[in-house]
């Protein structure tokens, strides 16, 4: 089996004095980072600093924007009209082209952050949002979709190039969504079955639910943590074990 | 006399719930609008319902970044690097550009704002971060500065085209500065005198300060007010006096 | 007809350089004002002249602590456990009494804002949170209640005292609760008609329903609003009206 | 030699998702702990949970107030007129005493953070906004000040009680401040060399200036820091060496 594949992350996410995750240690790892971009996480000089860093490695530099919210991580949802979402998006991905232009780099992707993602995957009008707010700022963007949900169909219906993801560490319930993490084996927690969940989906290009069923679905890229020494180990082992299956670990934005 | 002048106003001064001046009024007298991009004041709803706004009136449009520094409305002198502050600007720069697309726009200038623009008066080290983050950002974009001062000549080395303006309501001291507001003259109070200095001013092509004395300077922009009823009747004034003595209100960025 | 009753209104809501609605003007009117403490508007120096404000008024003061959520206004319901949201309550008290002591005042209740009242009406939880959050800080202050509803039961368990208000610009559904902004019949704009109904459920001791039944509650306070002209224009009319009825309008924080 | 000496440190300096330091090691080592207030550094819920940890080991509890300075870690100096500064601060104190109040706990004392210690240590006129607002929430609150310095003086003036501090890794400069930071020598990176300075500076009450000369100061506790693993063993070790010293460890705010 060959062909090849990009690894994700979320990088850039602290703000001010503190930081978060081992930002060096996942550049290493992974093929395209998503930096915040100042709402949830990251500041200017965040996201230059993250942006110097990866285009140091090769990686692939995208935006990963988020609600405003930095107390809560951008976790809490806000009750904002789509267009308002719209434009919260907008700025954030005009910011980190300006950050990204300072060093001497571009960005190739959008991936939404946190609950505004959850929402971009439950709410059409969101996810339309979503894909107005890529589009309106730069339509050579290619916006990170998850496989099936609404931002795919948002994207498709706005013409932007796709990026599918799977995730390394979450179980997926039957309907192709992942499963809740209240359910007890929603989050893989052992690298090796990560990895090699990892290799089982990207080389049958298919999801496979909690029961076994094979979802069909195109996979561009697989999204890793880096926000704990655990995660960053899996993280590790699943590039590995994509490695070691013959794949060709690249940024999806190169041709 | 003939000729053509821009006026240049400070808008979208608002944040969240809070709003400051009559924008609306202010955008149906100036020719070129400094919005506020999140830092000091704005956010990303208010910065594309004022680009829209200006947009509808032919008004151009700019980013006017400054500290973040929230309620002190940009007030305070943030203790950064130049190059941190670098950061700050491009970022609030691109924010703008991304906004001004939803709306169907496009930048044609930066304008520092509060104590951003006092340092890149005073301090060479800031105002060549600020000639490099514009330039950074876009090189197509026109740097409003004092003539005579840091960011001028910062603006001149990075290349930039530049906009030298003129207060309408300040006086100006013996080298050309702006007199400090400690002064009891240094602030003009009377519209009709504003209006008048405004068109001496324009016409001799120099800046005349409390002493009389006469200094050349080119004049592309004159800097009004709109936050009180008050400043937004000077600003209607000096525009008034500049077409009866036959002058074009025009966008420094038209042809 | 006599008796006595109060008139609460939420004021310093402004935050740095941004004010909302004419204080001194709703002070004239209010006899109980309930200040936003920082989370969602208002700031230490706006808190202390907003009480010092109060005080030269004889006008009570109350802590009126919100979601940590500035540019929603405190409108966005923040995801957090009860627990935490003790916690945001508690300090915004704390930050109040303190700025209080600094204007030689006495905080005397607190009255949740905006998605925080909403949740606190909605949901057991929250209202416990609340309640406790008071009676951990301080267990002298009142806190103001919608009869009825999940609030005053908490606040009774706490054994807290409790002031019960009703709204003099909303209709009430037939559970007691306010009609839901969506029906047309839901906010009341003629300042008459508001006064005329305020009289006639004081001293009727009951709310009235759109339906038009009684359901009888203990009446403390009236609140009112003055966050545009209209709203205090029928806060005056309001308060006439009570006068006219033999109403002493005092705070209900006095013996 | 015996008697007994306060150790004090800098704690809860996160916020929202973000931590800095290791609080609970830090906690196994101090007698005073100040918590950062929400302005620079914390939140509601780590105020609570910092109050809590101190409590349970005995620790004293302090307010660390600085400026509203979330993303400069309240390192800016804030350009606002000391009545403002001083409206901050009570703020701060009160929030913590709420907070503090949740976990069964009581503020003890006030210990200016960032660029507002070092302005209240230059500038009389902050000093006097640093001692009134601790006067004016709470009289019972001990503040905790460089001796020799103005806000020794304010606080006195003030009448509230004093805790005279010194540094475990810093030098001092002749006048009795600190030595600043751009001296090879101003900051001591040995733990012996900071213990064996710190057990001779209190059992001879006094400071040691960098050439040798002693000034004579009243010692009440010794500043530690914890926000990184060398700082925590640092401070680990001058606890032992006052040990060693036959010093016992407890909070100054204790008979």
């Amino acid at each position: 089996m060959s062909g090849r594949i990009d690894l994700n992350a979320d990088l850039g996410e602290g703000f001010g004095p503190w930081r978060m995750g081992d930002d060096a240690a996942l550049l290493d790892i992974v093929t395209s980072a998503n930096v915040a971009c100042g709402f949830h996480a990251g500041d200017p000089d965040i996201m230059v600093e993250t942006v110097l860093a990866a285009k140091a490695r090769g990686v692939a530099v995208g935006a990963h924007p988020g609600f405003f919210d930095l107390r809560g991580f951008g976790r809490n949802r806000v009750q904002e009209s789509p267009t308002r979402i719209e434009r919260d998006i907008a700025y954030q991905i005009g910011a980190l082209q300006a950050c990204a232009a300072l060093a001497g780099a571009r960005v190739t992707h959008v991936k939404a952050h946190g609950a505004l993602a959850n929402l971009s995957n439950e709410d059409a009008a969101i996810a339309e949002a979503l894909a107005r707010a890529v589009a309106g700022v730069d339509r050579t963007l290619a916006l990170v979709v998850m496989p099936g949900l609404p931002a795919e169909r948002a994207g498709e219906r706005a013409g932007l190039a796709l990026v599918r993801e799977i995730y390394a560490d979450r179980a997926y319930a039957e309907d192709g969504t992942l499963a809740p993490r209240a359910r007890p084996d929603a989050v893989i927690h052992d690298a090796e079955e990560a990895a090699a969940r990892v290799v089982h989906m990207v080389e049958q290009r298919a999801v496979f639910t909690i029961s076994g069923r094979r979802i069909p679905v195109a996979i561009d890229t697989v999204c890793v943590h880096g926000d704990n020494p655990q995660a960053l180990a899996m993280a590790g082992t699943v590039r590995a074990g994509l490695e070691r299956a013959g794949f060709t670990l690249r940024p999806f934005s190169e041709p």
